[in-house]
């Protein structure tokens, strides 16, 4: 009666958000305060306070119907502009506002670019550790998902195994940096060889391997770390962008993808992710953020909250004798399951009202994900839980 | 390289966006106005000022990480449950928060229904004339497009064709009343005796019909005409909601899915829907929006000025000789072109610089439609140009 991929997506509830909601019922029975819940991505900083204020200013100031009439499909060409204006102005790019197309956050972005490229037999390649999210996007696609193991040394990329990952069917490999789960960014060195391999590959099977750039985390890095602007590396990077962290904007659903001039066949790869747009149901992005993230576009977030947080359990854990690479973005850690089961040890951790994500559907099953972005007053009472698993 | 599908979506414009981008260049050509253009669907009153007020009360008084957070996929519970509150209040019905899903405007609200029922050989059927859309987001989700020969002589629905095309493969019948194009509100009668047919083959072929009402012009009304509530007439009904007319906020993204616990198979059609928009991208509906909506669910648009311009119109385009069915909702008329040949007739217009969309794609070629969302100054330097054309 019912489609069964998409009855199938709609009753497996993802295991972040499970563990979430048991987070919720057991705060009910032993105390908020009790309850150590590190499942959700949800930005714990603000909005910075001048968002806040250009979305009354908009409002207030701004004509009525023009604030919230129809865009073009790929957005208010002003607010195109002020995207494309500062990507060059910061990455010394050649960015055209026709070369950029809001959507309703980075998941449509994503969706839209892999539709685009959904070919009979394609296959997109997801680098481990991955958005899970990545996978059923792919499936329900009709595209291959194809996993490549990860660098478990420094969670950069496996390039070994993606190299013995591509096929003649290979459309695109995802990559999302700084990177859920791991907190990592990838280097200038790591992207320069990876373009090196996605060129050489390219040549080889006779058509472009795109690199869609998940980048919603771009703006979230410490000590002063350089995230690459990928397509200044690979010609062939797709960017999807969101402003759900960057601005903390989560709920308001604006992002956007960036097909640069110089991707193979661009105009008809922009076309293509418009039309996936399109078969979405898009008409356009929310017209009000539009608006306000074209006026933000020089706002950041202040991670200071998250670096605390991040350093915080990351000397914590280490001398508890928990193994970890340091995250450097994001808000995310990726740490090694004691035992080497962290669907195992994540269970133990249950026991105790610590809320840990298991690894296995970020292609990582002996690692657990901590979110960072909790208070620092959960974080210290949890300590002791941490402490006491890694004895047991 | 790209999938074929979604490329040619984004390569085809649509007849009206061509019609519109045309206006505007021939704006610049002959003076702006000089161009009569009655292309596009986009309100041309603005949104009630209660509504901008919430907007700016809500960022200014509510906790910003609240408004901006993500919601659960489905909305915001209280958004939810306002919405259940209100529909239940009009309409005497029981609805849930729980019936209530969020999506961003009508278009996803309908595609994740339509995707939802794309079982193997799955037709979906529209009623002409219909909403062209129709079309693309049934094949882009795999189901077959049916289309049924209208009822010309009121624009109710042709029952006897709507019967000779139910096969066991049907799995849907989209309504949309009040209807774009042609402004007609199904009767209770003509509602009543579609639940009846539907009910009827439904029995034959052993499993429910389900009628999708996608209902964005419900509020546009005129002479205190009725729009039923159709799940009150039929069980198996979903209703796909917006609020781009009703509260006029089309760029904003915001409207629902209602599945009733009444429809067949409900708690499985709700997760299919659910999982459908999770293959889109959905993550929530924009959060500020699910509040506001949320304050505003009492709202309604002031239609005066769609009213009048419908009485200028039809009676003007009445007494030239024009054939047109009169219409009572939403804020289009669907006229007979003189000639019996839109496509034809609306060149011509067009050599005048009149832009009205010829039917073809809504299912009826020898009809144009006209959008009454316009200036009343508009229509009237237009009307010498209808007569003219009418004459020649």
């Amino acid at each position: 009666m019912f489609n069964e991929t998409m009855l199938a997506l709609g009753k497996k509830r993802s295991c972040i958000r499970e563990l979430f909601e048991y987070g919720l019922r057991q705060a009910q029975v032993v105390g908020k305060e009790n309850v150590y819940d590190y499942s959700l991505g949800n930005p714990s900083i603000p909005a910075p306070p001048e968002v806040n204020e250009t979305f009354i200013r908009v409002i207030r100031d701004m004509d009525s119907l023009a604030v919230h009439s129809y865009t073009p499909a790929p957005g208010a060409y002003d607010a195109r502009k002020a995207v494309a204006d500062e990507l060059n102005e910061r990455f010394g790019t050649a960015i055209r506002p026709e070369n950029i197309f809001f959507t309703c956050g980075a998941a449509p972005a994503l969706l839209s670019v892999i539709k685009a490229l959904a070919v009979p037999d394609a296959e997109i390649i997801g680098l481990a550790p991955y958005f899970p999210e990545y996978r059923p996007f792919t499936e329900a696609s009709g595209a291959r998902f194809v996993e490549v193991p990860a660098d478990y040394t420094a969670f950069q990329v496996n390039l070994e195994a993606l190299e013995a990952h591509i096929t003649p069917h290979t459309q695109a490999v995802i990559v999302n940096s700084p990177n859920n789960p791991s907190g990592v960014v990838y280097s200038r060195e790591t992207l320069t060889k990876l373009a090196a391999l996605l060129e050489r590959k390219g040549a080889e099977i006779g058509h472009a391997i795109y690199l869609i750039a998940d980048e919603p985390y771009r703006e979230l890095v410490y000590d002063g770390l350089e995230v690459p602007f990928i397509p200044t590396i690979y010609k062939n990077t797709v960017v999807c962008y969101s402003y759900s962290k960057s601005l903390s904007l989560p709920g308001e659903r604006i992002g956007y993808v960036c097909v640069p001039d110089a991707a193979a066949e661009s105009a008809d790869l922009f076309a293509a992710v418009a039309g996936a747009a399109r078969a979405m149901g898009h008409v356009c992005a929310p017209s009000l953020q539009q608006r306000v993230v074209a006026l933000c576009t020089a706002s950041r977030p202040n991670v200071d909250a998250y670096d605390e947080n991040r350093s915080i359990l990351y000397d914590a854990l280490s001398s508890y004798g928990y193994e970890c690479v340091k995250p450097c973005g994001a808000f995310y850690m990726f740490v090694k399951a004691p035992g080497g089961d962290a669907q195992a040890f994540s269970d133990r951790a249950k026991e105790k009202n610590l809320l840990i994500v298991p690894g296995a559907d970020f292609g990582c099953p002996a690692y657990f994900r901590i979110s960072t972005c909790v208070s620092k007053d959960m974080i210290l009472r949890s300590l002791p839980v941490f402490e006491a698993l890694v004895k047991e």
